[in-house]
């Protein structure tokens, strides 16, 4: 294209995960039944299941990973997991 | 692999991990109301938000990564996921 100028607006976005899951202590039903439904339907040797939330989120710019990660545990903090029985990580890029 | 195989005992048991995503072109409700959630809060920047699932399965045995993959996709073909809106990826270990 003409006059494109590589790297000034399609590079200005990045993606990030917070992965949320239950503290290992919290019970989580949601999990257990699903493990019974997969014993149900033949599955065996399923020990345990846990189910969490993976939150994907696209963000305008490209700063610093690390900076990145701060904001991210703040959304995380805030809004995208409840941390009396949530646990999150953060993965860039 | 030196290191690879470091005891029998805890070896009798692996955890895997299933990652259930909506497809791209299904739209996504719950994201875009954490998207304006975020921006509510005052997170500038915010481009998308896609929430996803995030399954973790833990198995009796230690069969090699390639079968646990194998069983894994058919559990999450049978129940985890639902193939008409939903893609799955699995990682083990």
């Amino acid at each position: 294209m003409p006059g494109a100028r590589p790297g000034a607006k399609n590079a200005a976005r990045m993606k990030a995960t917070v992965f949320v899951r239950l503290k290992p202590e919290v019970l989580d039903p949601q999990g257990d039944a699903v493990r019974r439904a997969l014993g149900t339907l033949g599955f065996e040797g399923v020990r345990g299941v846990r189910i969490g939330k993976l939150v994907e989120i696209e963000l305008d710019g490209a700063p610093a990973a690390g900076e990145v990660k701060a904001r991210l545990a703040k959304m995380a903090d805030e809004l995208l997991a409840n941390p009396v029985i949530e646990d999150f990580e953060i993965s860039v890029g």
